[in-house]
Parts: C-alpha cells; structure tokens; sequence
C-alpha cells in the first residue's frame, strides 16, 4: 500500500457534511407525496443518528473518480434508504425495541404499518436508484437486497448455535459486506471508470465490510454496555456464533461449555453465557479477531492502488482503517 | 369505440399460453439462486393460480406495438412479482389464511419468514424489471409500488367504516389500477412507441383496473361463497366500505343500520351486517355498481383508440370487456 498521512475520521466526516446533508434532504424528499406518517417515520429514522457510512463511501469514491455528484448523491441516497430499510424489517423481526439507544418503529407502531413503511422504504430506494439513470447501477442494486434478504432467511433456517466459520463469513458478506460493496462500486459505474477500477471499488467496499461487520460483533464482546444500548455478549444470547467466540471454540474444544455448546445447542442458562463471555474476554480470541479485520481492511486498502491518487481516495483508506479502531 | 368481433377470453388466455409460461419460467428462476425454502415459496404461490391479467395485458400490448418480445416478457415477469410481493406482505398483514383457495405463506410460515419472501420476491422483481433495460420503465415501477404502499397505509391510518366516494376511488386506484396501468403503459415504453400511445395505454390500464377492482368488491357481495372462499359482505365485515356499500349509503340514508354506521361507526352485529348484505342484494346499487364498472371499460377501451388497430388490440379490449362478466 502506498504510504500518506492517514486523516482523521473527524475531518473526514466534515468534507462530506455538505454531500450527506443533501443525501438527507433526498431521503426526506420521499415522504412529501405520500401519508403524513410516512414522512414522519421517515424523519423519525434520520434523525435517530448512524454514521451513514455508506453514502461516505459513495460520496468520496465518486469525488475520487470526478463523478456526476448529482447521480452520485441520489445513488448514495437510495443506498442509505435501502440500508434503513432492512433495518426496519430487522428490527420488526427480531422485536428488537431499540436501535441506537432510539425506540425502533416496530416498537411504536403495529407490525401491519412497520411492513408497510418497509416497505414504502424499499420502493422509495428503487425511484431513487432510477433517477441514478444507470441501469447497470439498478442491477447492482436489486441484486444486493437479494442477497441481503437471501441471507436472512438462510440464517432464519439454519439451526442456531452452530459455529462454522464460512457460514459466519458467508452471513457477514450477505448482512453488512453486499452492500459495502455496492456503496463504493456504484461510483465507478456512474463514473464510468471502466472494469478494474469498478472492481476495485467492488473489493475495496467488500473487504471493509467484512471488517466493519467482524468489529461490530468484537464489540458485542468487547463495548461499554451503557454505550452500547445491549448486554455484552448478546449475538451469544441469541444463539448467534460471531467471529471471537468461533475462534474461541477453535481454539479450546475442550472447554466445558464449548463442549456442551457442540453436543446440546444453544446455552439457555444466564450464568453459562456470563461465564463464556468472560472466558473470551480473557482469551487472545479478541486481539485475534481484531488481527482478522485489519487483515481485511489491508486487502481492502490494498484493491484502491489503481484509483487516482487524490485526496478522496486517501480519505477512504484513512476511514477504512477508523473503523477498526472505533468503540461503538 | 370502433366496432369489432368480440373474442373470447377463453382464447385470448391461449393464445398467450406460450408468453405466461415463459413469464412462469423467469420468475421461478429467481428462486434458482437462492435459499432452498425462497424456490418453495415461489413454486407454492406460482402454483396457487391466479390469471395473470397484469402479464396477460403487458404482452398484448406488447404485441400490438410489436416491442421486443424478450424485454416485454421480462418486465411481464417483473409486474406479476410485484403483484406477488405485495399479496404476500398484505396477506400477512390482514392475517388470512387462505387466497384462491390455497394456504396462504404466513399461515404456514412465521411472521419473520413472510416478511423476508416478501422482500425477497420485491428484489427479484426490481432486479427483472432492471432487466428490462428501461430506466422509464423502471422509474415507473418503483413508484407504482410507492403507490400501493401509501394506499395502504392511508387505508391502515384512515378509520374504518367511515363512507366516502372520493376516499374510494382514492383506495382502490392505489390497490389495483395503479399497477394495471403500468402494467399496459410500460409495453408502450419498451416499444418507444412515443408519448401519445404510451398515455393511451396508461388510462386503458387505469381504466381498466378501476373496473377490475369495483367488479371484485360486487363479487364480494353477490359471489358464490364456496367459490370465493369467504363469506358474503367480508368487506363490510372488515369494516370496508366499497362501492355497493357506498352507493347504498347515498341512496337511502334513513335506513336504520345505515344511520347507525353514519352515527356509530363500524356494525360489529353479525346480524346487522347479515341484514345490511341482504338489503344491499335487494336493491339496485349492485345494478348501479355494474353500470359504473361499464363506464370505466368503455373509458379505457375508447382510449385504446390511437393503437394499431391488430388482433391483439382487439384482444385487449375483449379481455377488459370480460372481467365485468366474470363470477369469480
């Protein structure tokens, strides 16, 4: 990788306030024409926070490539209201009741108006991903939420509590990673950058996301719980083996709850949970899985060599490797 | 309208029996590279009937305008996955158990299962429609199902019981004519066969499916119970007031379970809406509901006009023509 001063996260974000505050007025936009409550949700989903990652990703890929920012502004959106999307569903799936310390809509409203929203949500996407005018950008598009929802289902019916580590990259990708991938090689289609560079991108926002996702289940493990909005260890409660306690059950197959965890299933006891969440915390299985992101974000960082080599580009490196060091 | 033999609809449904199987073909396809359980739920409600009007009235107009028959073909596949889609998620919403006579997904399924098929299935229609190759197309479709969703969530937010031609009309535009029309207008865009034909084909749809629904909602009240697989008056059960209902409301307001719905809101008396149903029956608002369901075809017919006049076009205005005519 080539070598440059790594800028800070902060200052990153700062660059794109002005792209993202567009981003946003795109979205709100979507609930003009439609029921009052629509529009409110709407409101309700943009305003309960997130880093809007994804539209960065977007923004400063097409900056990069000098872009059409009006294209690369409705695409970033529609990415942005496609991610909301399943989040909505998520959550109403998982009767989750909070997302970012803000009460979910599911947790509100009757499940009917929440598939609805959804809804509302995805169609909203696809007009947005429309007046992107690329139909290469749309396939692209499409595709990801089926991989998105193709992944769910496959976890849905796939026994809980089973470790297997391509099953859990093989989640990954299809949860966080398909659209990583999308956010950053949409600005090479718009761009019209040609193959490598859009495949470039393609890997670049994999590779992160993967990352971004293995971070995301450390700090399950690893993250203040005030902070966090959750109990440590709570992928483990569902029943769901992210990456720390993979290696952790690699790595001692003969401890006793692992063992119990491989012949019966699921821990159900409090007690086993808070004990083998502990027992993680003290293993090396945490600085391992943070080893495995960084080794992700490397190759990420690495695919980036045939971009130009500008300021937007040095900024994606630089936010690639922010990510691993975040705390929530 | 111009004078022409009607042809039966029998042999309009063959003579496009070879474009609906292909139609078929794509859309199980979309089940090919996915979740095992994602085929079985596409297999399951393709098998479950259906009379794919909306793909039907797509292929004779693309005929009629002679547009490439692999682009008219995909994006029929895209409109009768959409129509799926959203039946999957309403059906889960209004919590039946039966349509057309077969176990609906969610009776079978959890909530959390239907929700993401749904979805599913939304993807995969975006992802045909994009292949389609026409960004107007598309622009269209995701803004027709924009469409249906806010008609539902105003119906969800609206209060039951509560008559209103307007509101009506309002309804059952967003429900069905908004997606029969673009079902029709989009052969137009495919065909480039310019603005004038495209609107034609865009209020013979509207029209049409105006019709389509106002023929359904008699049904509901004068159908064979057996052969819908409901109660008479379901509509009015559901606290639905649609055009008989409405019609009846206007003409005789002093009617005693009449008054009490304008005073009290929803019957919830099994026997007062067993009463209403009947005295409905007795009257002429079905005559009358009839009579209005004619005026929307002969509309959409006589907009018809600026097309080629080929058998297809006949066959369209035949097909229109006989939904009014149908018992089921």
């Amino acid at each position: 990788m080539e070598q440059f001063d790594v800028i800070a996260a902060n200052s990153i974000f700062e660059y794109v306030k002005p792209d993202i505050q567009e981003v946003e007025r795109l979205i709100r936009l979507q609930g003009l024409d439609s029921h009052p409550d629509l529009g409110k949700a709407l409101d309700v989903l943009l305003s309960s926070g997130g880093k809007r990652l994804r539209p960065t990703i977007t923004i400063l890929a097409g900056k990069s490539l000098k872009a059409d920012p009006k294209r690369i502004l409705t695409m970033a959106a529609s990415i942005e209201l496609l991610h909301t999307a399943t989040l909505v569903h998520d959550d109403l799936i998982d009767a989750s009741l909070l997302r970012r310390g803000s009460p979910t809509l599911n947790s509100q409203w009757s499940a009917g108006a929440t598939v609805l929203t959804g809804d509302f949500l995805f169609a909203s996407a696809a007009r947005l991903s429309s007046d992107s005018t690329s139909i290469e950008a749309l396939k692209l598009f499409s595709q990801t939420l089926r991989t998105i929802v193709n992944g769910e289902i496959s976890q849905m019916f796939t026994s809980r509590c089973k470790p297997g580590m391509d099953e859990y990259y093989n989640r990954i990708y299809a949860k966080t990673a398909s659209l990583f991938e999308t956010s950053a090689a949409v600005a090479g289609i718009i761009a019209e950058a040609g193959k490598q560079i859009t495949e470039s991108l393609s890997t670049f926002g994999r590779e992160i996301g993967m990352a971004f996702q293995i971070v995301d289940d450390i700090l399950d493990f690893t993250g203040d719980e005030n902070v966090m909005g959750k109990p440590k260890g709570s992928d483990l409660r569902q029943g769901l083996i992210t990456l720390p306690a993979q290696l952790f059950f690699e790595k001692f197959p003969t401890h006793p709850l692992v063992k119990k965890v491989l012949e019966t299933g699921c821990l159900d006891d409090k007690n086993d949970i808070g004990q083998m969440v502990s027992d993680i915390l003290k293993s090396d299985v945490i600085e391992q899985s943070y080893n495995i992101a960084n080794d992700f974000i490397q190759k990420g960082n690495d695919a980036l060599s045939p971009l130009p080599d500008n300021r937007e580009k040095h900024m994606l490196i630089s936010l690639a490797q922010s990510q691993v060091r975040r705390n929530f």
